[in-house]
């Protein structure tokens, strides 16, 4: 912490630029409060990773980085600061918080976390291995990287649905490897099961991953099955990256952050939207919205405490 | 009823095609379930009476009916089937519902009721040439089209406060015109009076509206005082859209239609969505963000009884 710079002071920070996050900047700014966005990577969040989106209204060009970049635009048009920066830790200081980066100190009254959530890794001996080296969390990412290869989806959810569905234009052969009865994703995208360079497998788990070292060549089912394959995409849901903040110890449950109706956390004048917090429905346009209502809700708060 | 037709059967009838019925479609129809939508005018819903949206993340096109149309176009593209009928009454039959319409009667099992609210309008001469023109409904909405600027804000309850709060932070000066001698809203919210660049007038209407047929200049009010003002933000209650539906006698608020978390309403297999319910934020993302998780839930209650 030596090396840190002291603290800059801002009514909010958001940590983490993907729906929630942005829709949360364009509400404040609106209202004439400037946030400070904090985001580890590119902003828009899982968007990036989705090849298309088709269950946002009113957009209809495709894939999630475009609609991304045009979120982001928005903020960037009204001036909202953005800061390439990963949050370590959060610290409380009397009333506030202090936000610590790799290279900051950030002073501030409000939090909102939306901060999103990480895939869930696979359960599987040697996986850690192979992390990179086949094992992707992301076809849209990575998918160009296994062209006329046989690859592995594993999962039955719409992301995995959706992985499958872009593998199979790219690679000689797709499995969808399930470990219940039953694929849970929509009608609509399960189309891609039809496809002839699908093939479906149920009641089964990725047991063993096979390698060189350098790459994936195969994997062992619990059936004891084994499947020769270049890559492997785990989509069967996501943990929060909620870590750093565990100085806040903020209410929790095995879907997210707990909140209230107005967003807040347990911990005052902590807020959290989107895919971070526990709720039932993870979508854009849940996240929006979630970044709208707590946005709002600071809002109030902050002109109050103004007077 | 002797002149309708006999009944057509659906799962789920959407009434309103606003953010909240549009974007319930989409989801329906992605998951396999077609909907019949019933508006009683254009798709977009209010979305149409609205001048510039500049807090839906993703859209940077500026008016409301483009966003309208291109949520419609994707509804479109869903096959998704569209009648422009009104709904005239709706009557229960054994587990299911009839919906009437003036053309028409259509059996469903679900009512997703999306109809929105319009808001009262401002008596005064040539009111009505200035909707979209300086008139506006939502300080959120417009708010920041008049930065610097001179407003009035017609009204005396909460959200006449809330639009007046808003504005405060964004316009020059506000004046708050009210028509009898107190202001109905919370202490709390009444706390905006206090703002240097806020004026309260009590006892007092406009009776006329005055501009250069393009923009709003000013308003004569019925004490016969001229303010100079670039919008009028009326904020004088809304009225339900929901008249036809008393047979249901669902349980409301001043707000709107009471829903839980799953947006169902106090019926049996009746939910509803947007501008319509009892809720603290009206905004387009909250809108189709209800759409979805309505939807998502009707979904889930239709696979089940399905087996």
């Amino acid at each position: 912490m030596g090396k840190t710079k002291s603290n800059v002071s801002f009514d909010v920070v958001i940590i983490g630029a993907g729906p929630a996050g942005l829709c949360a900047a364009i509400y404040f700014k609106r209202a004439g409060i400037t946030p400070l966005i904090l985001e580890a990577s590119a902003p828009g969040g899982t968007l990036n990773k989705t090849h298309k989106i088709e269950n946002y209204p009113g957009y209809q060009d495709g894939d999630g980085s475009t609609l991304a970049f045009r979120m982001y635009s928005q903020v960037e048009e009204l001036s909202v600061p953005f800061k390439t920066e990963k949050v370590i830790d959060i610290e409380k200081e009397n009333d506030d918080y202090v936000i610590i980066t790799e290279n900051n100190r950030y002073k501030t009254s409000y939090i909102l976390i939306a901060t999103g959530k990480t895939p869930r890794k696979l359960e599987a001996t040697n996986a850690g291995e192979y992390e990179n080296k086949g094992i992707s969390y992301c076809a849209v990412c990575d998918g160009a990287l296994y062209k006329g290869k046989d690859v592995i989806v594993v999962g039955g959810g719409n992301s995995a649905m959706e992985a499958a569905d872009y593998m199979s234009d790219i690679a000689n052969k797709v499995y969808i490897v399930n470990r219940s009865d039953t694929l849970k994703a929509d009608e609509k995208e399960k189309e891609v099961i039809k496809r002839k360079n699908v093939e479906v497998i149920l009641n089964a788990k990725v047991k063993k991953v096979i390698g060189d070292k350098e790459k994936v060549t195969s994997v062992i089912l619990d059936n004891n099955e084994k499947i020769n394959t270049s890559a492997i995409f785990v989509c069967i849901g996501q943990e929060s990256n909620a870590a750093y903040y565990q100085n806040l110890s903020l209410d929790s449950d095995g879907k997210g952050i707990i909140v209230d109706d107005n967003m807040k956390t347990s911990c005052n004048n902590v807020y959290a939207a989107g895919d971070s917090v526990s709720k039932d429905l993870y979508q854009v346009v849940t996240a929006t919205s979630e970044g709208a209502i707590a946005a709002t809700n600071i809002i109030k708060k902050i002109r109050k405490s103004n007077g």
